[in-house]
Formats: structure tokens, C-alpha cells, sequence
């Protein structure tokens, strides 16, 4: 399918309207595989990664004869074999050429990884990490220096809706993006109290971002694309469902430095968020409430079973972040920031950013947006994948 | 002081008349350490342990010139010479006396180390256990197999006393006794309910059993003095003080297996008393509430800076009691202390009650209690301040 679509004047045409640009090839491969798989494909994953998008495809689907030469265990080939069957169905290259149709028609942004704009939170999802992101709004916030997210239930009391909006508020006014799913009660109270401040926020549909979900929500779903960013990993047009609902919870999670959970009933979907957050090492917070709630009844399992934190004001929720996440609109962060990396740093062994923003708890944009700085300044050098200090004082 | 009250047949009659027995040396010089000591005095403790009461008496008040002959070190005789001066100052031989003649006016019953109703949980409080204790009502419940301390502010909210009822009631109906501090508030509503239930309550005063504190819980206290037990470390007449609370919240969280804080403000008293069940490694719950009530802040500030246990039902409090105390009204508890307590026991090495109780999970009381059965069968002998396994099977 990658070769006929790379081939089509109609599908270049429409990517490069997307993208601004006339290098689409990686584009579509990925807006390919976006179509053919459900959110968080594993095997997809692998293959992305172990050949490239174009060329992952192309194994995938139109080497039909084709062995898998680098898969030897019976198991791993017949998941190969079950996810090839899948995605056959669902190769049209039609679908690919609407979807890049419908964004552009919505005005969402393609963001592939590699872009500036491109989050590497969601990296830390590894083989479940999402092949694209469309966007709608302003996407740089995604690589806010501060993220929380701030879930709970549908079903909100005024309490939790209250306790939501000042928590929210609180954050957004002090530079965090408050991170959340859209949905009535206590997402929709989180995502108004941030845009009220004037702060920003990120809105993770579990359909396409052309599709305000719930109905109920399109106003305040249309402000977000605007004044926030409205983000979906799946096609414009994509019906959100329970199974969808159910990915995007991690991205969720994974967008969030922390997640706080405000309400959630016993069951409640937040706590399905609040999973992905632990899974992930994320902080996980709880706002506990009144014992006689059944709206807090969540929240306090979340005490008692999963070592949430209890968490009652922003000032709480700011010391879950990452050190330099913490006040996001201070000056001297760079300072600071620049004195934990260079501890981080060491002059033998090369150490990938990733690993150097968990050492020095820095978030990964900032890490690197420091390391480009101590570069400039002869402190810090690349060495392959990571990086190396420099400096006659440092032996570490 | 102590060879002047057991010459005097007023003091040995008084004494006779609160105890019902003749033996009253002990007592009485018990009583003259609670009259001439402060709650919690560790030096009275130590000569008291040493040198048994009426000689550490003697020792400490009547050998005016004598030295101290087992200590060495020039920071603990200074200390010694304080206390002694402290002691000297309120040795009155007639206050005793008073103490006596009070309790039995009260109809309060004095209870030493080794009686029966001696609560052995008391004794955890090692230096700072209590020299007697006075007891008006059923000195038993003291002693019974599940104890949970309520505790928490005196200005509670509605939703505060309901929680407390709630879960006070639960609790002792189903056989639990419930310890507080007779206060208003939070500590009235959990003897309240715990009364209302037909179930047993342990309030904890800082003054005199005869001394009814607060005044508006006279009646109360009244009823608890019938149906529950009113207690107290200080002699009848004493007047609580803040100093005295203070100390008597060390006996409410000794006497409870667990303690739970249902409201507390952010400097709570009951955070006093939470902080005196932490160190005696006693575990310690806080009930949640919501994070707009000043009321709650306390509890939240147990849960995230203590550790303490998010508990929102009685199941729950039931929970952090040790194994044989969550059914007490259950039958078949004394095979399984049997079983647990077989499997603590060492045929090779002694161990003491205390120990073989932390090691099967049982109170200190049932642990005794199933001992003397044990002993009866043949299966454990004592050995030294310990006992050992006897058996044939047994190699550990």
C-alpha cells in the first residue's frame, strides 16, 4: 500500500497540505499505519521500529509471499501472521487520503515523532507509544515544561467539579498544562478552570479531533482547539468507542508528569488512567473527599491500595513534578537546571538524554533544550545516542 | 514516706477498703508514687522497676543522706537529685490517703501491674507506662480481646460525628471496645454510639475519675462509668490540666491495638495522640474528608506525611487489628490462636509473651490466655521469663 500512496498525486498532495512541506514519505507510512492498526499495536510497533515506517509496511502488507526473517519463535511469527491478516483489511489507501483530507479540512496539525512539537512523554509508552498525533490548536503544548493531568468522574459532585476547577486554575496560572479527556464533570471542569485563567490545556479525544465528543462538549472542545490543543492519536472521522476510550487513557497518563484523580466511583474509568500513570512511574495523586461520597470512593482506593497521594491544593500537586517542572515560570530554572545536569553528566560514560533527565529530574524537552546550551558553552559533547561532560575538574 | 502510710491504720484501711484485700503494700506505695510523680515520669519508673515500689520509695524520699549507689554517670545522678527534690515537695502522706478516700467515695477501683483487668498494652509504654490506673465501671473491657482508639477534634463537623458514630457503632457492635478521651466532638460521638449499641467504651481522662471533664459530658460519662469504664492514671480529685491531656493521650493510643483520627485541624490534638500510636508501633488510621473542610486537614496531613491508612469503614479499621481481634465474638478464634501461637513457639529458645505475641499476630492478653492452655496440654512450658514449645515434632 506505502508504494501505491507515495505513487498517488492526490495523497502526496494532501500530506503536504497537512505538513507544509514537500517530504512526505515518513508521513504517510505512519498516517498509513494509523489507519491499518488499532491504538497501541505492540507488533506494528516493533516493525516501525525495526524497519522503518515505509518499509515496516511494506513487509507488513505487500510482501505478501514474504517470510518474516527476523521472527524465529512459532509464537512471535503467528502474532506477526494474526496482525498482518488484520491490517489487510484494513489497507485502503482511500483512507489514508481522507483522513489527511479531513485534518486538513479540521486544520489539525500531523505530528510525527521527531517534530519539535512531537511529545516524548508519549515515547515512554515504548511498544504502545502512538505512530501519530493530530492536533488541533497550539501543539506546542505538548512539550509544556510543566504537564498534569487532572481526571475523574462523569458523574461529578459539585465538590469534586469545585475541588477540579481550583486545583486546575491553581496550576494553569502558575504555567503547568492541565492534561485531560474531555469528558463531562470533572475533565470538563479542569479544562474550563485553565482556559478561565488564561492557562494552557490539552484535550485527548478518543475519536478524531474533528469529532467534538461528548456533543454536549463542542464549545468548550472548539475554545480548547483554540486557546489549548485538542490531540488524538486516531484518524479525523475515527468514532470514539469504549475500546478507544480505553487507549487514550494512557496517552493521558503518559502526557501528564502526574495524573490526580479529583472524583471516581469504585469502577470509574479514571482509575483505569490512574493505572496507566503507576504503570508508567508516573506520580499518581487522590483527592480524598467525604467517606459518605460514593463519588470518592475511587479516590480513597486509590489511597488505601495504590499508594496514591493524598493531595488537596496545587501546591501538593506541584511537588509530585519533576524539580524544574515545578514553577515553570521562574527565571532562574536555567540556572538550576544547568547545575543538576552537569552532576548528571559524565565525562567516561555517554548517557542518553533520557537517562539524564531521570538523574538530574528534569523533564526530557528541558534536558535536551540544556544539553544544546552546554554544548554551545564547551561543557557537554555528543558521543553517539547520549552525551558526555566536559571539563578538566569532572572525573566522575 | 512509704514506712509512715503502712504504720498508719488510716491509710492501710483506706487502702484495704479501694483494693478488698488485706495485701495493700504494694498499692500503697503505688499510690504514694501517682501522688508524688507527674504521668509518665521515667525516672520514677526506673527506681520503680529497680527496686520494686516501696523500696524505690524509700529509696527515693525517705534515705535522705544516701547516696545512689547503682548510678554512675553525672548526667543521670543530676537527674535523680531533680526528681527527688520534685518528689519531696508533694510527699505527703495525707494525700494519699485523700486519693484513697476520694476513689472509694467514687466507687473507682485501683488497679496495679498483675491484677487481671492490668491492661497489659499499657506496659508497651515501657518508662512512661503508668505507676496505677483508677477505673470506675468494668475494669474488664480494659483488658478486652479488640480495642480501637477513635479519636479527633472537639469543634467536628456533622459529617465528622456521623463518621465517628458510624464507625463506632460497627465496631463495637461486633465486639470491639472503642478508647477516647470523653471530649466533645469527634470523642463523645464515638462512646455515644459505641453505648448505644450495647457495646463496650473506654474513655481515657486527664484528671480524676470523680472529676467529670468536660462538664457538659457529665452525663455522659456518667453512663460510660456504668455501662463502659472511666480511666484515669491520676489520683481521684486531680484536675485535668493541659499538660495532663497531653500525657493522658500517650494511655489512649497504648490502649488501642490501632488508632483512628476522623477530623482533626491542621494542629489537632489528636495528631498528638496519632503521633504516640506511630511510636508505639501501634498502626494508625485517618478517615478522609473533603479537602474544603479546615476540619479534615489534619486527617490529610496524617495520610500524607505520616503514612497513616486511608479508612472509610469499620471493615477497614477492622483491618489493621492484629489477626484474633477482628471477630472477637467469633468461636473458633482459640484453635486458630492455638495454631498460630504452636508455630511462634521455639523448642529451643525462650521467648516472652510479648515476643511470641508479635510473632502470631495475637494480642498480648489472648496470647497469655492461650499459653495457660497450652501449658495444661503439655505443648509449652515456661522457662525464665519466657516460654518454649515441648514436642517431639517440633525442631525449630
Amino acid at each position: 500500500m506505502i508504494d501505491e500512496l507515495v505513487s498517488q498525486q492526490d495523497a502526496l498532495d494532501a500530506a503536504r497540505r497537512v505538513r507544509g512541506t514537500d517530504d512526505v514519505a515518513e508521513a504517510l507510512a505512519r498516517v498509513a499505519w494509523s489507519v491499518v492498526t488499532d491504538p497501541g499495536d505492540a507488533v506494528a510497533a516493533t516493525l516501525v521500529r525495526e524497519f522503518g515506517p515505509a518499509d515496516g509496511m511494506r513487509f507488513a502488507l505487500d510482501a505478501r509471499g514474504r517470510s518474516w526473517p527476523m521472527v524465529r519463535a512459532a509464537g512471535a511469527r503467528r502474532a506477526l501472521d494474526e496482525a498482518r491478516a488484520r491490517w489487510r483489511q484494513r489497507a485502503d489507501p482511500a483512507a489514508v487520503i481522507d483522513a489527511l483530507r479531513r485534518a486538513q479540512t479540521a486544520g489539525a496539525h500531523l505530528l510525527l515523532p521527531g517534530d519539535p512539537d512531537w511529545p516524548l512523554a508519549v515515547d515512554d509508552l515504548d511498544t504502545e507509544a502512538p505512530v501519530v498525533l493530530w492536533a488541533r490548536g497550539r501543539p506546542e503544548l505538548l512539550t509544556s515544561a510543566a504537564r498534569v493531568a487532572i481526571v475523574g468522574a462523569r458523574a461529578a459532585t459539585a465538590y469534586g467539579e469545585r475541588v477540579a476547577a481550583d486545583l486546575s486554575g491553581d496550576l494553569a496560572a502558575a504555567g503547568t498544562a492541565v492534561v485531560s479527556g474531555g469528558a463531562y464533570g470533572i475533565d470538563g471542569a479542569a479544562h474550563r478552570a485553565a482556559l478561565t485563567v488564561g492557562g494552557g490545556t490539552i484535550a485527548v479525544l478518543a475519536g478524531g479531533v474533528d469529532r467534538p465528543y461528548p456533543a454536549g462538549h463542542r464549545n468548550l472542545l472548539t475554545r480548547i482547539a483554540v486557546d489549548g490543543v485538542v490531540v488524538s492519536e486516531v484518524p479525523c472521522g475515527t468514532a470514539p468507542t469504549r475500546w478507544r476510550f480505553l487507549a487514550r487513557n494512557r496517552l493521558i497518563a503518559a502526557l501528564g508528569q502526574a495524573t490526580v484523580v479529583v472524583e471516581a466511583g469504585w469502577r470509574s474509568g479514571s482509575l483505569n488512567t490512574a493505572g496507566h500513570a503507576a504503570t508508567l512511574g508516573r506520580p499518581l495523586g487522590a483527592v480524598p473527599g467525604p467517606v459518605t461520597s460514593a463519588s470518592s470512593a475511587g479516590c480513597h482506593r486509590l489511597l488505601r491500595e495504590y499508594d496514591a497521594v493524598c493531595v488537596t491544593s496545587a501546591a501538593e500537586v506541584a511537588e509530585m513534578l519533576p524539580i524544574d517542572a515545578r514553577s515553570p515560570h521562574a527565571h532562574d530554572a536555567t540556572e538550576e537546571g544547568r547545575v543538576l545536569l552537569l552532576r548528571a553528566l559524565s565525562t567516561r560514560t555517554a548517557r542518553t538524554e533520557a537517562q539524564l533527565a531521570q538523574r538530574a529530574d528534569l523533564t526530557v524537552e528541558r534536558t535536551r533544550a540544556l544539553l544544546g546550551l552546554l554544548d554551545l558553552d564547551g561543557l557537554a559533547r555528543r558521543d553517539g545516542d547520549g552525551w558526555r561532560g566536559i571539563g578538566a575538574a569532572r572525573t566522575s
